[in-house]
This record gives structure tokens, C-alpha cells and sequence, in this order.
């Protein structure tokens, strides 16, 4: 059988692959970037569950629209609203989790040879997602404060083919790095110099360990280039599979129009389930303690870092997310690393499938959302003897 | 801001509009393809909404594998197997409806310019679907016994750029028609000669109102061409959104790939539900209610054609499914009908999104599964009045 062009370059990802791997209880995984079920609001979506079919199934239950369910996408609105963000209803489509945002997002702007910009590294999902549409990958180095400016704005300059710019400016996957609002400002100057969209993915924005948010691109977006990718994936729990786009009205059209023949509307229940949560519960304070799990298992894996990894191997340190960023030596290939780790039944995410363009092999990603402190512990201390042997 | 080529011919489907018209409680519709929500199995879905949440929450809430939940694909290659279907568990992945299984198919068989060949007319939603990857259409004519194959063989013969055969066999959707043994045989035959997937969309197949089930396309596919798209949307409920794609395990490993990009995995929740519903109740004998509901339907709807429309309107009379097709006189166009008939509060589909080349702007889709018996006489009615006024 004869299949797409657009079909020969694809593998199956990593990660998934990663989570059979992570599926064996003795495997102390770092592996995949997965919140931590114990959190999941349980009690909660049991109270809703009952609710919602009992006084609305038929709903629940038939087609609906595209856009999504209004009472949804009002408090998603309304969220973002606190945020400073000029927006409304009509600016909200839901989406069937923020990975079908990307996947929209590819297919909304990029023919076959353009050029999409992206952090290099960055998430090997929308790397997939996007390569379906095979376009040119411009990577753009970061520093501490974000992307790199000058690069951005020299490619910029040079390639009359990038027709999106793809960034996670809030505790990346897979580094963990934030950036500056200064760097944030620049960026939304030159897309509008340069009349880009910029697809800015807020998957982690809200697992936050420090008080002060650093306000969000779409904040001072005012010619509006910005598309904001969210999620209640991080924050509530991801099965239910339900995020958002928030855009321009005129491009949330085309938005709409690409997901009515993608999957017509996203499983209205689970937007009921989403929405009475918002209603019924306070989700800033369910954030707020998950947020305190997930800095204690940062810091408890930053320390077991410096006192075992070896010296010649740095480090991030995220200020929320669920990672943190390793780089080795360069003679060191992660994914050989990963094969002796795995028979000390420590696994984690070599950094290959991050750089859109290759090249890379002597990084990984490391989770610290989904085991608890004393496995965070005992898992570092192993990869530590491991990494020793690679990079002595 | 520029998108890409594949946006531009694209507008919002005259169906999802349909749905907004039809959510005046005035207008009688026989527009949107939808279930009769006051059939859904209600009470079912609430007794296991707490069942699962209460058993299984973790699991349900998480993230999962993009193949889908393991039990519901045990339990519906079992019932393919019932259907004399050679197939297992590693054949069927879970899809967002099987919307995005159309969705998919195209993406993974389609290059910009490659051909497409479908039923003259043939579903919109998969029209708009696969125009969205740029291909050609080769639109092949029916009779009463399905796709010509003659027509058929000679645009294999003639194009070199085919590259996938998308049909209906069963209570297509527009027109009604179900596909003859033979015909199927026939087709089987020329995929085979041709190598060349075939697509089968199966969301009306259990819709039946005759006993005798033709058999199914894939259940002669001894070279494996053809790719199986079955729902859930008309027998249980489309708001959970779960179909599912029975393919060749290699093929099927194209569709995994393609999907985990798409949207991670299917809702978990909602596949847990579909799981728990076929173990716990006889969804035979919900089918088999819904039938004889909408069987009675198709007769008070055909009765009342009969009775009152022009005589020279023909109509189609479906075994199943949800729909009837009118074609009349040449020079009537049925969007000029639709906008008098809803002055008379009637509403229906005009034909031309189900030709993807246009052309035909005489033939009209009704549909007779969401209005009760007493609806059906009077909107036919009116709406024979209507038609009185245009094809005199």
C-alpha cells in the first residue's frame, strides 16, 4: 500500500513508547510528563458525574458545536480575563486537549517548505504534529531569559518562508526554562514587524512554584498575532482530553472550519465535567496544592542532582512545569545512557526527538511530577552511577 | 495573516449551520443527521458514570495510549468477529468519532493532487474532510445496486494518481442507498487489481430495518485492502465522541502514529463508558428499539412524500439509516426551496456540499431520525406545499 508523503518521516514518539516501558512498577520512571494521578480531583468528578447526566443528558449526550460548550468557554474567558487578557467568549474554541491545538495550528498555516521557528529544543509532540505538514524547521537557540532575539529577528530577516513562530514560554518542555518579559515584549514586537503568528503553548503556565507570574505574550499582543494554546491537562487531569484555543475571531474561523473535519466537537460531557468544575469547586486552590507537591519533588530532585550527577553534567532549574533539562558531555549519547538506566529500572527521555532537526544526543528530560520524594531520591541515585561510568 | 493553500477553499459546513437553525423549537428540521437524543440509553450511562469514577479514577483521568482503551477493543473486534470479520484486538484502534478516522485516512493516503474516488454524492463531512489535504475528486456515479463499476474500473484504469476509494455501502449517507452483494464483491476485486485502500464508512451499518444484514465489505477482504470505520454515534451516542479504525496491523500502526499527534488518545473516560455499557447491557436490544423507531419514521416520512409531494420529485427509499434523498426537475434549486421553506418553518440540506466537484444543485437531503411521526406528516406537508411552488 502506497501511503503520503507526509507519512515516510514519521516514528512512533518516544514518549509513548516510554510509557509501556514506565508501565513496570519496578521502573522508577522520569520518563513521561504526566501529573500525578493521587491529585486528580476524584471525589469531585464523582459528585459532577451524576449531576451532569441528570440534569442534562440529552445534552451531554448529542452532537453540539464545534466551537464547544458556551458555559465553558465564558469561564475560560473569564480566566484569562484575570490574566489582563483582552478577550471573550467569542475568541474560545475548545479543543480535544491543546495537542489538537497544535496539530490545527500546522494546518492552518504552514504549506509544504514553509518554515515554522521554535525553541531549540522544544516539545517533541508539536515537533510531530507539525512535521506532518513537512515543513522547514528554523531552531533558535535560549538562554536564561528565553529565545535568543537576535537570531530570531536575523532569521526573521532572511527567510521570507516562516509562516508561524511556535513557543512555550512557561516552564518549557523539555527544559523547564521561563522567559523574560523583556524577551516576551521583543518577541511580540518583531511578530508584528514581521507579520507572524505566534502559536504560544500554556500548557504549564499555572503549575507555578513562585508567587509572580511573568504576564503572559497575549497580554500585550495588541495587533494580534498572538494564538494562546491552553489546557486543563497539567492543572485537572488530562484523560477527559479537553484544552482551548483563544485567538482573533477571524482566525478562530478557520480554526473552527479545520476541526469540524477533524473530529466535528470535542465530547461534550467532558466539558460539562470541566465546566461544573469550575463552577462548583475552587480550582486556584486545587492548582495551589498541587503546585506545593510538585516544588517539593523539584527541589527534592535538585538536590539529590547536585549531591550525586557528576560535575560535568549541568542542569535547569525550573521555576514550575514538570522538568528538568540534563546536558552531558558532548561525547555522550542519552540513548545509550537510557539502555544501561533502564537495567537499573531508572527510565527517563533521551533529548534526540526535542531538536526538530537532530544533531543532539547528549541531553535529556527528567519529571519530577509523577513519583514521590523518596522514589525522586533512590531514581537519581541510580541514574547518578550510571551517568558516572558515561562521563568520567 | 496568511494561512495556507488547503484553508482557503474551505467553508463551515451548511450542516453545522443547519444546527443552529434547527434549535428554534418552531422550525420542523429534517436537517441534521442526529440521533433522536430521548432514545439515548440515559439511565444506563448514569448507573456507570459513578461506577467507573469509583472503580477505575486514576485510570480514567490520566493520560492513555493513543491505540485506546484495551477492553473496548477487545469487545468491538469481537463484534466484528460476529459479522464474519477475521479480525483482533490489534487491528482496531479508538478514535474521536469516526469523523477522525476520515480525517485521518486522508491525511495518511492523500498528497496535494493525488485522487480521491467517492459515491456521486457522498457524506460532507468526509468531502470536507479529505479537501483539506488538496486532492482531486473522482466523484463515480450509482444505481439502485451502489457504485457503478464500470465507471469505477475505468477511472482506475485511466488515473495513475488514485490512491484511496472512500464509500458508504450501507444507508449511505446522503442518499440512503445500500450497496448489493455483488457490488461489494466487484469492488474488492478491483481494489485488489488496483492496490488501492478502501475506506469503508460503517456509521449507519447497525442502523437496519431489515433483518437480513448484507454482508460487510471487509468480510471478503482477503488482500487487505480495506480500512473499517465504525461509531458509536448512531446506536449509543455521538456527544462522547468514540469510533474506532479496523485496519491491517501495518496500516493500523500509520493511523497510531498519525493520531498521537492529532490528539494523544480518545477521551479515556468515554472509552471506559462504551466498555462498561457493552459488558453490562444488551446493546442489541437498544439497536434493535432505536430501529424500530426510526423504521417507523421512514414509513410516516415516505408515506407522506408519497401523498404530497410533485410527481415529478423522485425520492429514495433506505433500508436503514437516517435519510431520504429528493431530486427535482433540473432547473429547481434547492437552496432557493430551503430559504421559502423556512419562512413555512421547515428545514432540510440542500445537496450540493455532498458533491465535492459542485454542479448539482437540484437534489436535497432529508432526514427522518429526529422528529416524531405527527412532525414528519406536517413538516412534509409544508414543505410539499413549498415545492409545489417550483417545480409546477
Amino acid at each position: 500500500m502506497q501511503f503520503a508523503k507526509r507519512i515516510e518521516g514519521l516514528k512512533p514518539s518516544d514518549i509513548q513508547e516510554m510509557f509501556k516501558l514506565a508501565a513496570d512498577p519496578k521502573v522508577i520512571s522520569f520518563a513521561s510528563g504526566v501529573p500525578d494521578s493521587t491529585y486528580f480531583p476524584i471525589k469531585e468528578m464523582e459528585r459532577l458525574a451524576g449531576t451532569i447526566l441528570s440534569e442534562n443528558a440529552e445534552k451531554a449526550l448529542q452532537y453540539g458545536a464545534t466551537e464547544g460548550y458556551i458555559p465553558l468557554r465564558e469561564k475560560i474567558a473569564a480566566r484569562m480575563k484575570k490574566d489582563d487578557i483582552d478577550t471573550s467568549v467569542d475568541n474560545i474554541m475548545v479543543t480535544t486537549g491543546s495537542q489538537q491545538g497544535l496539530e490545527l495550528s500546522a494546518k492552518i498555516f504552514l504549506n509544504e517548505g514553509d518554515a515554522v521557528v521554535c525553541e531549540k529544543p522544544s516539545y517533541a509532540g508539536a515537533i510531530s504534529a507539525f512535521k506532518s505538514y513537512l515543513p522547514e524547521f528554523v531552531e533558535i537557540n535560549t538562554d536564561e531569559h528565553g529565545m535568543i532575539m537576535e537570531e530570531l529577528e536575523k532569521a526573521l530577516e532572511m527567510k521570507d518562508n516562516i509562516k508561524m513562530i511556535y513557543v512555550i514560554p512557561d516552564f518549557q518542555n523539555p527544559t523547564g526554562k521561563s522567559w523574560s518579559l523583556e524577551r516576551r515584549k521583543e518577541l511580540i514586537k518583531l511578530a508584528n514587524c514581521y507579520d507572524v503568528p505566534v502559536i504560544v503553548d500554556d500548557a504549564y503556565g499555572e503549575v507555578r512554584f513562585n508567587k509572580e507570574k511573568t504576564p503572559s505574550l497575549r497580554s500585550f499582543d495588541t495587533e494580534r498575532k498572538v494564538i494562546h494554546l491552553g489546557s486543563f491537562s497539567k492543572t485537572l487531569c488530562p484523560g477527559l482530553r479537553v484544552g482551548w484555543v483563544e485567538a482573533d475571531i477571524d482566525v478562530l474561523q478557520k480554526y473552527i472550519i479545520i476541526k469540524q473535519s477533524s473530529d466535528m466537537h470535542t465530547n461534550i460531557l467532558a466539558q460539562m465535567k470541566v465546566d461544573k468544575y469550575l463552577e462548583l469547586y475552587d480550582f486556584d486552590a486545587h492548582i495551589a496544592e498541587i503546585n506545593s507537591v510538585y516544588k517539593a519533588r523539584r527541589d527534592t530532585m535538585i538536590e539529590a542532582i547536585k549531591e550525586h550527577f557528576p560535575s560535568n553534567c549541568t542542569y535547569t532549574y525550573p521555576e514550575g512545569g514538570m522538568f528538568i533539562w540534563v546536558e552531558m558531555p558532548g561525547n555522550v549519547d542519552a540513548r545509550e545512557v537510557l539502555m544501561e538506566s533502564i537495567k537499573e529500572n531508572v527510565a527517563f527521555i533521551p533529548g534526540e526527538p526535542f531538536y526538530p532537526n537532530g544533531g543532539v544526543k547528549n541531553a535529556f528530560r527528567l519529571n519530577f511530577s509523577n513519583a514521590n520524594e523518596s522514589k525522586i531520591k533512590e531514581g537519581i541515585e541510580r541514574l547518578a552511577k550510571v551517568l558516572k561510568q558515561f562521563t568520567d
